[in-house]
């Protein structure tokens, strides 16, 4: 109701104060919350809420958007009552209007589609549980991300948001819709989603998300303010009005109604808010009146494929960032997996303790903030500062070890073990507990270093499903192999001892492993899970002996191989040539598949710029010196070994490209997929040359330029070489020019045959030639690209050397038909993977019967289409659920068809009573909003 | 009222909050308001007075100071009623208090009284004006000046402030001040007023104007903010608690008394001043209880010299700025001139028009506002950028041309000349009309060119003298004196023909005059001139013919002498030497005294840093790469000439020391002083040599290292080389630290003869060697001396090449005792010299009677001991009149005893009804006010 409506014969220019504010970049979160560190920039953010708030206090005329709720709400909690009354009032007034309301504007490129539902939400429900639906907000704004995903529209429109507005766009697709008047347009988010459930009305800004040249008036800025004492020096008013009626007229050329906005502000702008609003005063006062203006219709057109990759000018392209820092994008992916546990296990002691009232004071909103504040677009993306990234690490290891890991810990020592709902209260409201956890959660299981497990006789693996189907995993845990001891593995429920192997521990690392423990071996078993809860096993050490030899423990060698090695078990048979050193072929056993596939890492040299564009490979931008790249294998070769002996469990090729990339390929007994864990780093710069490492696959597929990957994990977008969708590309950039960003898959396909590659973490990835397929792992650069983060991209590691970066790809090669089926399942189930931690045997044998008959927390799985994306308790006490099928409309013949679940049987304990639906944000009842129809 | 008084026993930290705004620098004084040209510096006073109030509106402890009304006056004309009233309320309530509360700080070496005076009036009475006298400032508040001169002191005592707070003193002064704990203390700042009545409490800051070292809480600090919030990073409440209260314990250690100031501030800061109370008032929050202290003792040390020069380090003394940008200091001078003239011009009018209303309207206040500006401290000190001085000179020349020159014609054309009170209304309230003067003010006398009377035949110059005393003047005039000429100068008055004389047009400023018109000689004439007021003279311009012969005007020839040279007029003869064309000797011929005086023009080059220091000659510093200065004459070789002729007027001779560096040395009839007239530049730097020029004089005079230098144009004080009267001076600089301002006079002495110089502006000056005494007229620099203008003091004219000065020094050499009485009525004469313009015949013929007849504006002149400061009439209509005694308590026997002079009698149309005494600024009545006694 607050908007100024305009007039209808008239050229309608909407002035919209706003600043934006990176939940972390140059400067931490907090730093930007204080203005602190201002050696790099002054920017603090508490200036700029204590001021905007002021600003409007002072003049019922004036309007202001806020965005990052990260920010807001830490300012909100400094606030007396009387400036809290205040602010409500605005909010109520339609003054100060929030948009976007996530809790970071998060990056759209490597972050997962869970982790933006829980940021969005965390940042929704904290407007509505503090203002009221009155302040919920209606319009999206993703001004900075450097590209945009259809499945970020796609959730958006879920989510009840009557339209978005973002700033980046490639400039050749900026210039043809400017030019089209396509600068708004419907986008269609979803091909499974019934129209328009998943269309959202998208406007793209004129200026990025800044004012018109010379109508900046922050203290960031340099334009003259309007000067309007005519008796002083200067008086430029006549000058102003001028310009500003020459930009409007000059963007309204562009769009197809007689409404335009104008966005008047920029990062961290308005910390001195009176400046902004003392000119935007006088601007308005002297402009006054638009001038009489009819060009205005309304048809809009639809787009159904995304804004990927983004490119501000020729040879420009943000596709780097779909990569950088893997190790944090790791981190991120993995963190979100805590924070769900966190949120599945609080969730059951909630529905133990019978706690019916709100639950305000749980500590695990520490790492939902944290996993807020990680998917910010400088944060996940890789393109924040180094300190800052150590910040983002930082919080999301306190997160976890202090908010999940010690829910876990309380959950099943005190709330489940003792079966008190006393103490599942205390597990809620008090996680962060002074003291050490009797449960172990291992922080360097990547690089096989566990001390307690390897230096404990006797312990027990607690092994936490948190997917709401029953699965089987290998299970890997660090320990001592040396010959005279053997280990047995017990199942506690059944009591049977399991299959077991061991694998000695890679070279891969041993640079960081250096006097840190003394696991040699991985101990391997299966260990099967049920649905949403856990199994224990236990893990003991013995001195081998005669009398216990039939216990030995099978562990196999590692030998150079003297012909071709092929690996097989039930699915796959894997073929590496010895000259080479290369995989060479895989044969899917049931499908009868054979097809050659050629691996090899290799890597770009990151441009320092040439005579075409002075542009630099960076944190953002990538762009390679040549298309060509090089062979990790300095000579071309690679060293092979392959493990030799029975191997019961899983069968291992190691291959070493040089001293800083190496790979290992298994077949597991029983599980039907190739898994390839790449191992790279430190990556050498010491030629000066930086390097961007990639695997690239080779096959016989005739994919012919097409490829696919996936949007924020969730559905898949066709991707074609040298080709966009709404536009004539004038393609400058024959390789970082067609890399996507790939947050869960990517795949290749021919009429029969598909390659499908599943990643643990965001990576880039394309298809340059036909058959082939690429993954960007890692990335070192010397240069910066001058896109604003000011430092080049040159992680290191604890020893100083450049950091070593450990990660996996999963092969699938099947039919096109029967793909989708394997790489959906598996996806969730790399996505959300068990947790391991370790316990002594000590604390809780006093009654182990009572302990062990706790397995799952849910009554009836739910079928292998549905996943449970949420289960979390809010703050008011409800249960929030998130179900989602998990399949596309023409995934699988099978899978894809709807399904009905029952909620009455989901999880033990759990009477329902009411069921309400949501907006996908959970801030409003879904049947209270009606959504504008475009 | 409104002050914490304190506690007895513990440590009182008085936590001052302020900004310091340069009305002018690096940014022009209108730039600095509005925040524009923010390549250079954001810096916008506007928002800081807005950001300001606001925050004392909504905390009623905050407390702010303010300083410059040049700034605030411009504020406060934009700001609605409701602003204002709470403006008022603050200023009422003493949360908002000015201090100093001058138009600007004034620089305190290159000032004159006068200006310092009327600037500070401004200031005063503008705030008295508009509050009423609760906000008159009660301490001065001189934090930036880089020294500062007794006389400021005296008159701001003479002011009624009850204290000076300033930051810039000499390293060493400090350190010892710090131990000797006079960091407070009384300084007497005058030798002939009775104490206390130029008494004033002196206090040094700790910090120069800054906060203690990390609580600088401005977007233009780097200091981290107050960071409380428990659950944020970087928590750092402890740590700013422990540093203020360490901080607060160093400087307490520095001062008698259990109270200290902490000047929360600096340059151009609180245009956020959110920022700033929100951590102060966190600061105090936490900091809340001072410490028990009782080091507390009251008796004040007192000191009678002053605080030149400044060094705030071994090497870095700040006396290079006494002469940067002569021609701008020499401007501002001329201009304090005018605007005395338009102010005793207004007042006539006023007084003639019987106008009892207020003269809020008057123009007159552009010229008094740009003379308040150009008296700032990085103003007339030469230290702005190019750019501001280019705008302090514009400014100064429209306040002459649109104010002085058209409050002149109107007077004398409507006012006077048409005898009517209603058209001397118009003369007040509105003197800036459209169209051109009739009168003729030409703006390049000083290089002898006037396109008006060169190229006129019969035109009429009114000679206005300003002094209160009847004077005669010679006058110059630029004309064409091609032989075929003559010329006829009558007094209007009397109908008497004066004597005449030509005199050929100097080389010296050829490359300037080039194509700008054909003076090629001066006219001179003798003009005598009645107290207050003016004579008018008709110069016409015959072809010559046989029957005028007689009237042919002695136009002398310039001619290189074979031999020494001598001239001479009744009270001087000049020697000069043939070979080195350097001035030889001075007699003075009634006194019998005759010395010899080589007097020659040298440079110091500017040190571009060496080992001892990195220290470069700049726009502050002055100092030299030696000690040892080159000749201006290359080859030691002065080039002489001498005008040779009957010359009944004025003899000249000339020096040529270089293409850049003339001389003229004049002798005129009838006066007792000798003129040397210099003109130095384009100073040649393409040998990448920065120059410092000097004029030096040296004489047998046994001076001993004694010399004296005026403060201020007014009292004079003792020097000593190598010395400083309150320390021990540890002297790092042979030259440079010892050079001191000289805004009127330098002189040395012995036990019987005196040699004086007076100056036309502000100079640094010194006497390095017993008997000699150098002034530095000129300095163009390729360096940076890093204090803050980044800028080289590289001054250009009009065609590109350096800048050309011309300048003139007066000699007196004479006995000690009768030389006072010579040099304070001369030093009058010269501030204060007649004002020329002319005028066509045409426009007064009508009636010339009625205008000649009113001559004098003033019924009995003055004494020559008294002399007439001010005659101004105020924005309420009343007189303001400042009468003067000019000389010091022992400066002659005669002049120096008190003098009585009648109100009564003084300015014609005056009848005096009420006379109240005010202080010094007209801000307040004297017996009203009582400073404190310390």
């Amino acid at each position: 109701q607050s908007c100024n409506q305009g007039e209808a014969d008239k050229l309608n220019v909407h002035i919209v104060p706003h600043t934006h504010d990176d939940v972390g970049w140059l400067k931490t979160v907090d730093q930007y919350y204080y203005g602190a560190n201002s050696s790099i920039a002054w920017a603090g953010v508490q200036y700029i809420l204590d001021t905007v708030v002021q600003q409007l206090s002072v003049d019922p005329t004036r309007r202001f958007i806020y965005v990052e709720v990260a920010f807001f709400s830490r300012w909100w909690r400094e606030q007396n009552t009387e400036v809290q009354q205040e602010v409500k009032r605005l909010v109520q007034e339609g003054r100060l209007e929030f948009i976007l309301g996530g809790w970071s504007m998060n990056d759209e490129a490597a972050t997962h589609y869970n982790a933006i539902i829980d940021q969005m939400t965390l940042g929704l429900r904290f407007l509505n549980d503090t203002f009221g639906p009155c302040a919920r907000p209606r319009v999206a704004w993703q001004i900075d991300p450097f590209g945009h995903s259809r499945e970020q529209a796609s959730l958006f429109a879920q989510m009840g948001f009557d339209g978005l507005f973002f700033g980046r766009l490639d400039y050749q697709d900026k210039e043809t819709r400017e030019m089209k008047l396509k600068m708004e347009e419907i986008w269609r988010g979803s091909q499974s989603l019934h129209h328009p459930e998943a269309d959202l009305f998208t406007g793209l800004n004129e200026n990025g998300y800044n004012p018109p040249a010379g109508f900046c008036f922050d203290a960031y800025c340099k334009d003259d303010p309007i000067m309007d004492d005519p008796t002083l020096e200067d008086n430029n008013v006549k000058q102003k009005v001028d310009d500003f009626i020459s930009a409007a007229h000059k963007q309204a050329k562009h769009f197809r109604t007689n409404h335009i906005m104008m966005t008047m502000g920029s990062d961290f702008q308005y910390s001195n808010a009176k400046a902004w609003f003392k000119n935007l005063d006088k601007l308005m006062k002297y402009v006054n009146s638009a001038v009489r203006y009819k060009n205005c219709f309304f048809l809009w057109s639809v787009k159904s494929d995304d804004f990927f990759p983004y490119a501000d000018a020729p040879h420009q392209f943000w596709t780097g960032y779909f990569t950088s820092r893997p190790g944090l994008k790791g981190y991120v992916r993995e963190s979100n997996k805590y924070l769900q546990v966190c949120n599945q296990l609080e969730t059951v002691a909630h529905l133990r303790s019978g706690m019916k009232s709100n639950l305000r004071t749980s500590k695990s909103n520490v790492l939902r903030a944290a996993m807020g504040v990680a998917q910010h677009h400088d944060a996940v993306s890789g393109t924040s500062k180094q300190h800052v990234a150590n910040d983002y690490a930082k919080r999301l290891y306190i997160g976890n070890h202090r908010v999940a890991f010690k829910t876990f810990y309380n959950l099943v020592k005190n709330c489940l073990f003792l079966q008190g709902g006393r103490h599942c209260k205390d597990v809620i409201s008090s996680v962060i507990t002074e003291g050490s956890s009797n449960l172990t959660f291992c922080d360097y299981m990547n690089i096989t270093l566990c001390d307690f497990t390897q230096n404990s006789n006797r312990f027990t693996a607690v092994v936490y499903n948190p997917l709401a189907r029953a699965v089987s995993k290998y299970i890997r845990i660090p320990v001592d192999c040396t010959p005279s001891y053997i280990f047995v593995v017990i199942e506690l429920v059944t009591g049977a001892r399991l299959t077991t192997q061991l694998v000695p521990v890679s070279e891969a690392t041993e640079s960081v492993r250096r006097n840190r423990g003394n696991a040699n071996c991985e101990l391997v078993f299966l260990a099967k899970l049920p649905a949403l809860g856990y199994n224990s096993f236990s893990i003991e050490k013995y001195k081998s002996s005669a009398t216990n030899k039939r216990l030995f423990t099978p562990k196999g060698k590692v030998v150079n191989p003297s012909d071709d090695i092929t690996i097989s078990n039930e699915f796959y048979s894997v073929n590496f040539n010895r000259n080479s050193g290369l995989m060479d072929s895989i044969v899917n056993i049931e499908s009868g598949i054979k097809i050659p596939v050629h691996q090899d890492m290799l890597w770009y040299n990151g441009s320092m710029g040439n005579n075409a564009s002075k542009q630099q490979s960076g944190a953002y931008i990538f762009r390679p010196n040549s298309s060509t790249p090089f062979h990790c294998s300095n000579d071309g070769k690679v060293k092979l070994s392959v493990l030799t002996g029975s191997n019961p469990l899983v069968q291992e090729v190691y291959q070493k490209f040089s001293d800083w990339a190496y790979q290992v390929v298994r077949l597991y007994k029983g599980i039907k997929h190739i898994e390839v864990e790449w191992t790279v780093g430190p990556i050498p710069v010491k030629d000066q040359w930086g390097k961007e490492v990639i695997s690239r696959y080779e096959t016989n597929i005739d994919s012919n330029g097409y490829f696919y990957t996936d949007a924020n994990g969730r559905e898949v977008l066709e991707r074609k070489k040298n080709y966009r969708p709404t536009w004539k590309l004038n393609q400058t950039e024959p390789v970082a020019g067609n890399y996507y960003p790939v947050n869960s898959r990517i795949y290749i396909r021919d009429a029969h045959v598909q390659l499908t590659v599943l990643t643990d973490r965001s990576q880039g990835g394309s298809s340059l030639s036909s058959g082939a397929l690429e993954l960007m792992v890692h990335r070192r650069l010397l240069g910066e690209d001058s896109k604003g983060v000011a430092e080049p991209l040159n992680e290191t590691g604890q020893f100083g050397d450049g950091l070593i970066t450990r990660g996996k790809h999963w092969l699938l090669l099947d039919t096109v038909t029967s793909s989708a089926k394997q790489h959906r399942l598996l996806g969730e189930e790399a996505f959300m993977s068990p947790l391991v931690p370790h316990q002594a045997d000590s604390w809780f044998n006093l009654d182990l019967a009572l302990f062990f008959l706790i397995q799952s927390f849910i009554v009836n799985p739910l079928p292998p289409n549905i996943h449970l994306l949420t289960l979390a308790t809010t703050n008011s006490g409800e249960l929030l659920v998130r179900l989602e099928h998990q399949f596309a409309k023409h995934d699988d013949d099978v899978l894809s068809q709807p399904v009905t679940v029952s909620l009455k049987g989901l999880i033990k304990n759990f009477e329902v009573k009411i069921v309400d639906e949501l907006l996908l944000g959970g801030n409003a009842l879904k049947n209270t909003i009606n959504r504008l129809q475009w």
